[in-house]
């Protein structure tokens, strides 16, 4: 780290929430108490297997918590933001909005 | 995509700009006319050959230009965004900024 440089915001980003399908399924999450597998599939347009894939790494790092359970009589798998997984996203939606600031008001793309 | 319904403004993040090393170069770029290797790669504290990855990812999406030039008499490698790669900034920061506005309006993380 440079001393007396300010961090750039993009450090703060963490690639566990902010990789994009991740950041998609924590943000459908934060929207209900508890959402359904093929729910969130069909919302995100993603395939069993890449969603199952990162709702893995997600259950792995304690942001989300994976409930079997049942819809009616149909066996359903439930979906839902644990409190660390709300404090992440919290975090997540504060770099991003640090960064966006940070190029509206630096850029030179106009 | 489910007829009717809007899609979710996470599909509209794009991977070879949304991945958070290569969002901070272009963020960096966005800064300045032109940017050294050197300069860009202190400021994100990434090592040389984690940023030249990043950035072949982005001259070949057209994104990025590289020109090796000098600074003084000594060799440098020279960065800036192409047109391209500051129209898919803006969008980026588009699709990112609805996100956010989504996820702040709609979520129960409070």
């Amino acid at each position: 780290m440079t001393d007396g440089e300010p961090v750039h915001p993009a450090l703060a980003l963490d690639e566990t929430v902010h990789q994009r399908f991740r950041l998609g399924i924590m943000a459908v999450l934060a929207e209900t108490a508890e959402c359904s597998f093929t729910a969130l599939r069909d919302q995100l347009q993603l395939s069993d297997g890449n969603l199952s894939r990162h709702l893995r790494v997600l259950e792995d790092a304690g942001l989300v918590e994976i409930r079997k359970g049942y819809a009616g009589r149909k066996p359903c798998t439930w979906l839902k933001l644990t409190r660390q997984g709300a404090t992440a996203l919290r975090q997540e939606i504060a770099a991003l909005e640090q960064l966006v600031t940070r190029i509206r008001t630096t850029d030179s793309l106009h």
